[in-house]
């Protein structure tokens, strides 16, 4: 088997994503595409040129034709997918957050331990090459012992109304910068306290500001501003200071790298996540579908993406909303 | 009188840089210093071509042909020599903290409602022009309502070891950013929650970051860490980021605005607050001077470095070192 | 003579900011008022409260209260008004550029040579903060000898339509960046090769770039773009990188420095030349005025600002401009 | 054919990094190597595992089962293994640039226009993601008409002593952004003026600084400084601005993208050409051989790296230094 035939299971916006990207991995066939919404699925199927369509996951799950599948469904409703997918022998390549609940992560893991396919959750940050090197930076021990870090990634508020129906910012977008964390000092955290801001009265406040302990004694904070006003020149704000004993590392994925003014106003556009080129995705996104047909096709298990940190990450950012609705500090086991 | 004759109480390092700054103040004649080290005395004296100098500030204070003075003695020694000089009818310009406590604050406070002089305590960055016309358009309605701030002011590890046997870096530097989000918001603090990491085993930890919840609701992050790694190209890394309803505000106070980089290092050198050429300090502490002299001798009070402001930095910022030390969310009444 | 009694000759927007900054000169007294024409000298006189107005400088410069003079007349009309006043006996701060021709320059600092009163260029640059201690560091041999330099001055389109009926952007503005490179080098431009761009079809092109040759072997590039789409985040766009053998200063004294984004656009406004606070006028050109005034009420010869300097500045640029006439390298004396 | 057979013709530091970089493209085999000197031959052969080995190039290009090259000579040497390549029936991956006379690269073009295989010549910098995004915008009209433009590509002094004795700044790396500038203007360039400047006195002066004018009215000025100072932060200091009438752009490839504060030095280590993890180059470089073996499997002539476009950048930049040459303007054809 020289290409891995993978269908994408949820198909909103995220998940054309993902076919927008497969479609450009040389390794990888877009095989097969699953949504409830039959509209949706013909539109899909019709621009990715792709026969077999399904509107129940089980069926193709079912189908032997298939190698790998690519989860997008709503975050809350990753575990069965996942756990089915994994039953079927099937690789699996779940979007984050992992799932909802730590139990529901406990559920998932418990299914991939006794899988046949590999299992990789969608940290796409780690295949940023700015934070790569940094991690490799750090393993040398470029600047030593970690003791402070702090993170930004703030997005445009006109991009947000509708997600923030469905999930908040700390959960939705701190549990990046989380996850980065514990891979930079390979700790855990042990406590976190969490402010969070209702800008705008949508179903989750818009803005979320959390502060974590490690084990070894780090200190954090994390930003995340899901209302920046109409004329922020970043379409994602994202920094992250890392301080350690000898050393620093900055990484700052927004403007000056690239800046369009139009006649209209001032873009920062994404070259790094999803940079779409003669309408196929490249970038980190790319990077990620090309190591999991590469796992995948050699039958190694991913050392990035592991479920178990991203197990981590979630546990630490519902932790930071639990804080943010209580007021309180909320310490980790 | 159209020159304010003004003594310095307070020689040490930045003691000197007041002398540095008055010498190049038109409307200020630097007329009197003080100190209880002899040496040093007279080695200021000869500096500056000084000829009335004191070892007890009561004997200066006595002088009837000395209109002000300047007060830059340990932060926690701020109270005895403002109430004494303000009882005296001197012109006071006082620098930050206020004081070590809340009390003494009120004690200072007190002496200033009933003084003939005025009273200014040295919150320097209210006089940096970023942050001052970032004020201005705030006050015009420009970002709208403040939602969320956040501020870095990181400094080199080799400045701060003395430091860190008399003050922390959460009073002793996030207590700027906290009077300028107080002045930006026009709010008050009423909860904050801090953490602070020991890096060197010195007296005060190393590293601080803070966060305030404001009354109207507002949520902030605050970082402070005074052990950065020899190499760090900046010499103090300055940012802050005020988000509002309409609009946002990003200062950085720091390079790109000027790095030079020798042969042996990466610098980027002060050009904001206390810069000097030919032997004199510009920047905002030369304007606070300048500002100080001319409420003086006008007689209006000043609207900039209020002591009224500066007790509300102190105690929100006293909050967060108890938050630090006990591990709880301290609120304020 | 406490405070230097100075009359403004040219009233137009600079004209104009020159008086809202001398009012900020604790040393300074602004006097006097010159324009041709009644409206705008009556306004002006209202707004600052200035009761001595006249419509010609002769008479303004018989006037014995009057100690200085700062001209702000279109850079073509220097010549005889600073002349006149350096006979009167007046000490003189003239606008850049010094004149518009090199035989002008000379009649300027051949009257003041015989003059009583000194003579300041206003090369506001060396007042800039940042330049100031990339010459101290220069002279200090900290980059070791300069072998290449590049700057960048770029404008926005909505500025300049009525400038550039009057000069352009080379002589109005490289000549800033041509007097640092000059002051910063210590040394004599040789040839010049420069292209200008016709955008609008104004008297002037908006776009100048400029290439020289310094008589020790260093090459520059200096760019002015005076038609920034109006999307421009940088109100100026300002930069400047001097490469030495040893080292290397960079300077960037626009956004991140100071960003605002309001509802409407995004704006890095001027926070080093001549910000406003509270109607006046503080930066570089408020420490211009004040070294003006301190070495005027000194009697000490301006060693910032010096007409010789000036005129060679004003040389290279109008040689820059005739080679983007002809096409051809111009080469000076 | 799902996997394209590639052999590497020139194995100095760069022909090390093009094997790094084909064995991590998955429809890329590393199939042979080729160079003069046994001992590199054999050293390379043992790093990758590569058991075809030839000291000759025509023998590997006598292989029926290699089906592409890459020439990594010398870039005064690739005309002949290029013509035989492509005679041979090769895909050929030529790097830039093409080669060092417009002759030979018109030579290079015949053997093109009658060859089997593809021919793309690597300018890598079109498969930077942000220029990509820049070029895509300027083709959507986001900036209108493109009036002048300016671009940065300096690097460490350490770097570039044996370089500069093979090939200088201008030719060297001018050309990556001549060639950049050719595909955004989609202009041709009609005159240039170069001067560089000979600081270490090796076989190529260390500096250039060029200027074009192109046919449609657009100005230019590119800068190359390959003796960056020790302490240069900037592994490269890479930057472009390109200005239209309706919008401008500006990229910077350098810090803050990523910076990394050792116990020794501060650095920005390159993620964007060729980026290493886990032995393994990433990066732009992958993408272009991505795109290569896209084309060469499909049949389809490349529509970026085309040979037509490389001659023109090549003549531009040979152009500019004859130009610094005689110290004459160049007029091209």
């Amino acid at each position: 088997m020289e290409r891995l035939r993978i269908g994408v299971i949820g198909l909103g916006w995220f998940g054309e994503i993902h076919c927008e990207t497969i479609v450009g991995v040389p390794n990888l066939e877009l095989a097969a595409l699953c949504t409830r919404t039959p509209e949706r699925l013909d539109a899909m199927a019709a621009k990715f040129g792709v026969s077999k369509t399904y509107r129940d996951y089980h069926d193709l799950l079912a189908d032997p034709e298939i190698d790998a599948v690519s989860i997008v469904t709503m975050w809350d409703q990753h575990t069965e997918p996942a756990v089915a997918a994994l039953a079927a022998g099937k690789h699996v390549f779940l979007e984050k957050p992992m799932a909802s609940t730590v139990p529901d992560c406990e559920s998932i893991l418990a299914a991939a331990a006794k899988a046949e396919g590999i299992l990789l959750v969608g940290h796409i940050c780690r295949f940023n090459p700015r934070y790569r090197m940094a991690k490799q930076a750090i393993e040398k021990g470029t600047i030593g012992r970690i003791v402070s870090l702090s993170s930004r990634r703030n997005i445009p508020a006109a991009w947000t109304p509708e997600i923030l129906n469905k999930i908040g910012p700390i959960v939705g977008d701190a549990i990046h910068d989380t996850d980065l964390m514990l891979w930079f000092t390979g700790d855990r955290v042990v406590s976190t306290y969490a402010q969070t801001v209702d800008v705008r009265g949508l179903k989750h406040p818009d803005i979320g500001q959390t502060m974590y302990r490690f084990a070894g004694g780090a200190t954090a904070t994390l930003e995340t501003v899901w209302c920046m006003p109409e004329h922020t020149p970043f379409d994602i704000d994202e920094r992250m200071t890392v301080i350690g004993t000898e050393g620093f590392l900055h990484i700052q994925d927004t403007f000056p790298n690239l800046g369009i003014v139009s006649a209209d106003a001032f873009h920062s556009p994404d070259t790094t996540y999803w940079p779409e080129f003669d309408g196929v995705r490249g970038g980190a996104l790319r990077e990620e579908f090309t190591y999991f047909a590469h796992c995948a096709l050699t039958g190694a298990q991913p050392q990035i993406g592991r479920p178990e940190d991203a197990m981590r990450a979630l546990e630490a950012t519902l932790a930071a909303e639990e804080s943010a609705r209580t007021g309180e500090v909320v310490r980790l086991a």
